[in-house]
């Protein structure tokens, strides 16, 4: 049973171009907005699925002003004040900061910052460790929910957790946030069995999140609370934002000073990083896996994942771990393990000026 | 120099349904009317254009009647009267029967038969040869051209070649038509060099065909001979024809009785079987090759063959030998060695009752 918590305000980032996932996710039309497990409901709609049982309507997206439609369009039940708009792109701390500041404001007792397009699987499991992160946050922590790592994942940061808490007995301190490892430093964090994935959950006080920005850049926090403050002037005060990660800006200084502590979370979890990954989350065990209409596709002795999204008739012969991507305007064909390099394909066309990116 | 050949036909018979070559070719617009080579031609213009100077309008196109309309289309300047629609596909003796009938009527000296839908290089070369079968027909022989074999096919029949003949210094005797070999026994042929691919070249005046044919099926030659004289019989008589290829009919029992020669053909010569051949055809060299239009093409480390027939963009990362054909309605992704299998789709499809076959 998962049931509403008191005060709690979720905070759903929804940015980032995934251009490794191209040709479905375009920067006109990103990842969060494409429904990619083939559940019928995108990944912002599932993680606003996934939130509203523990939130009720205590939840704010942060989104880019492009795409701010297509986000309202998906989640018609959104108030607009809840719909924040970044006039650009200025990654996660100004983004969750600037939630944090209209938060602080509104009186919220607590915040939990969910990016709007990563898959969770078990929503009872993902939901009962948010419970225990936000119980922590209330006692003045920054709370990190860190996932069990099932494979030795070079694409992934890593938590490293030290002790036990007092008075809660899930949450450990974290020692320190480490960034992604090769695949063999990766199988000795699993070996020693003290790391975790960092999947940018961070749950805190408004106030604790803007204080410990303001110990390092006291201009970007006074910054945030100004636009807070006096809404018309966020076109001229965001351009003044620096461009920084929430990892580098608060979540290690706040480490490193023992200020930070993770929740174990025992959820499958992934951000569907790139088409590799996104055949092994929809579970491609050797005979190929079809996202989408599957009379559209015939695989012949094939293995891979196959994305037949244009209504074309698709058909794949005697090709292993392939990945095929029919959109109306361009087609992908690549393996599982050269998917990262999708964005050279990318790269390309925007160095020809091609709208197809 | 090209000379026209006083007296001499090119009979052209269009027809097969190129299963092997889907998704570009389809039953309702089969392999010879696609240009295959991106020359700006398809194969039956190219085909055409090779014979046009050795005739000049002394040519004549069998097709299925389904496609009369399309040859039509391709080849304006073609009289009414040389294009013959077959009511039904009744294999190539009747379809080369019928024009040997038409022909011996209109009283031509000697017909040559051409397949629509091959891919012939050095037409000059080719032009030499069909003279000297030419004149070796002249003399009564049935004439094949036989193709010099580049490599061990085992996709083509074979002629083997005995006794030279005396007046006619190209030309040898046919010992036998076989059968396409194994590649170990095609490797065994080429060593004693004596055999030479079977591109279906018929050489020879019409009534020596008819007479040949009537010797084994009297009723067949009788039947074309009934229909050349009253063309208004042809729906009833067509039915009754023995599906039959013009080699088993004609051309193995008469190289049994000694009537056959060959005339060594030097040129390159290709029946574009599938996307493998035609990949080695437009010269594949390690980096892929595109037919169409290259600006439609991204392709990142990969060999292969890449046909971007639909106006979409195509971008392939990390494959070697792939084969990706992309047509507005269907999409064919397998690999060179496995191009074979692409009428296991067409079968599928088929029997699903698709529109896309």
């Amino acid at each position: 049973m998962v049931a509403e918590i008191p005060g709690f305000w979720a905070v759903v980032p929804a940015g980032g171009a995934g251009t490794r996932l191209w040709p479905l996710s375009r920067s006109g039309s990103p990842k969060f907005l494409h429904d990619l497990t083939g559940s019928g409901r995108t990944l912002l709609e599932q993680t606003h699925d996934r939130l509203a049982p523990l939130t009720g309507d205590r939840i704010m997206v942060v989104t880019g002003a492009a795409h701010r439609d297509a986000v309202a369009a998906q989640l018609p039940g959104l108030p607009a004040d809840d719909l924040v708009a970044e006039p650009s792109a200025r990654d996660s701390m100004a983004a969750i900061g600037l939630a944090a500041a209209l938060l602080e404001r509104r009186g919220a007792d607590v915040m939990g910052s969910f990016a709007a397009d990563h898959v969770i699987t078990d929503p009872d499991v993902f939901a009962a460790a948010v419970s225990a992160a936000v119980d922590a946050a209330r006692d003045g922590w920054l709370v990190t929910i860190g996932i069990e790592p099932t494979f030795p994942s070079a694409a992934f940061g890593y938590i490293r957790q030290g002790d036990a808490l007092d008075g809660h007995p899930d949450a450990r301190r974290v020692v320190e946030f480490v960034e992604k490892p090769s695949v063999p430093v990766a199988e000795e964090y699993l070996a020693t069995g003290a790391y975790r994935w960092n999947a940018g959950m961070f749950v805190v006080r408004p106030r604790v999140l803007l204080d410990l920005l303001a110990e390092s850049d006291p201009a970007f926090a006074a910054a945030l609370r100004a636009i807070a403050a006096e809404p018309g002037r966020l076109p001229e005060l965001w351009e003044t934002l620096p461009r920084i990660a929430i990892d580098h800006a608060v979540a290690e200084p706040a480490a490193a000073a023992g200020r930070v502590v993770t929740i174990p979370g025992a959820f499958g979890w992934d951000d569907v990083g790139d088409f590799d990954s996104l055949a092994a989350l929809l579970g491609d065990q050797g005979a190929g896996t079809i996202l989408g209409n599957t009379e559209l596709a015939h695989l012949i002795e094939s293995s891979g994942i196959v994305v037949p999204a244009s209504g074309r008739m698709v058909a794949v012969i005697g090709l292993d771990d392939v990945v095929v991507v029919d959109t109306p305007d361009a087609l992908l064909v690549t393996t599982r393990e050269r998917a990262q390099e999708v964005k050279k394909v990318v790269a390309a066309l925007k160095d020809q000026g091609s709208a197809l990116i």
